[in-house]
């Protein structure tokens, strides 16, 4: 559908971005280019995009910006690769991610559908106003899972065990389709009271975090 | 070391457990057993370990429960394999999980550790008194990820998007090292001001959730 994009960024996504790109032999090029993406930072992308020359297709991959802030542009749209990137892997991590590609025009969404499976997303339509409301959940489903992460670490480091062994625990927490089952799955609140009583004892600073994610366990979980 | 083996429970760790011992050319019989392995839940331990005849070693696969539970026996472990088990799964599930060895001599330890790698299961040791510590922070890596995912599920739908997108995501955070990405790692305030306005517009049950979360990640993941 087009030949010449050219990436501005190459922090974690934009480097998996544009070197996907190279790989699915498309040019990735300042000269001309049918498409510029924007792989900034979400606070630069409208300065960057204002500096940009109209004509071609302007894009942003961030999940949390809206279209607006590609001003002036108007042949513009946006695909969010769904997915954590580190600088320690290469383009293979855009495989098998889902996208979340936003336009306003039939054209918009075609290009955008168009680049995310270029680059082997799996394409959402996801609207300009949900945006808010999408990127919250990734994070709850991202950022939140390291703090987890972090919390059971400290407890296993007071109670002297090793913290890799909590690695295929949550990872079968993902592949059993996140059935819930412990303690608040069997309504066992002698061992919840005797969690945050060990916690309070040891750990304070994680009394807030224990008590709110059992209630909203309990909420949405049983 | 042992070769007759009770298993009390046919719950989803017990038959799992029992499957393994089977396939590992254990004799699992209630005649004259060189060991009495409890799969019962928590609360009936105490009641079922009363009830057997002083003699063979009594062991739990509980992560809450004290050793003590097991009066009035005094060859006793617990093995807790640091899992989350499910009926729809084999012995498989077992292969590769770490699990939790308490004993009170050295003899006690020696059957536990041979009991944890004969279900193929990577045993460390774990201090009696250190337990509720040790399954809090399973709970924490376990169970309140599907909390997480509860919560990211809903913020998906209120977006029209779909929820299995999230789990690529989820996945690929815990194989990335849990290296922490997204707004709150870039200190970007504004983008978390947004995400709280607009769960507060459209799922306010979640308020204290992401709040209490926002507030952990910074302090325990930056």
């Amino acid at each position: 559908m087009l030949n010449r994009i050219h990436v501005i960024g190459s922090g974690r996504a934009g480097s998996a971005i544009g070197a996907q790109l190279r790989e699915r032999g498309l040019e990735v090029t300042d000269t001309d280019p049918e498409l510029v993406l924007l792989c900034v930072p979400d606070t630069a992308i409208a300065e960057v995009a204002a500096g940009i020359e109209p004509g071609p297709w302007v894009a942003h991959v961030s999940g949390a910006t809206p279209l607006a802030a590609l001003d002036p542009h108007t042949r513009r749209f946006s695909v969010h690769p769904l997915q954590t990137f580190t600088l320690g892997r290469g383009p293979e991590q855009l495989d098998g991610a889902w996208a979340a590609v936003t336009g306003e025009s039939d054209e918009g969404l075609e290009v955008g559908f168009w680049l995310a499976e270029t680059l082997g997303l799996q394409a959402f339509e996801l609207d300009d106003e949900a945006r808010t409301l999408y990127h919250a959940g990734a994070v709850f489903a991202s950022n939140y899972i390291v703090t987890l992460q972090r919390a059971a670490t400290l407890l296993f480091e007071a109670a002297g065990a090793p913290s890799e062994a909590l690695d295929p625990l949550m990872v079968r927490t993902i592949e059993n389709d996140f059935e819930l089952t412990g303690p608040i799955s069997r309504g066992d609140w002698d061992t919840v009271a005797a969690h945050k009583a060990a916690i309070h004892a040891e750990l304070p600073e994680l009394d807030d975090l224990y008590a709110t994610l059992a209630e909203a366990t309990l909420e949405l979980a049983t």
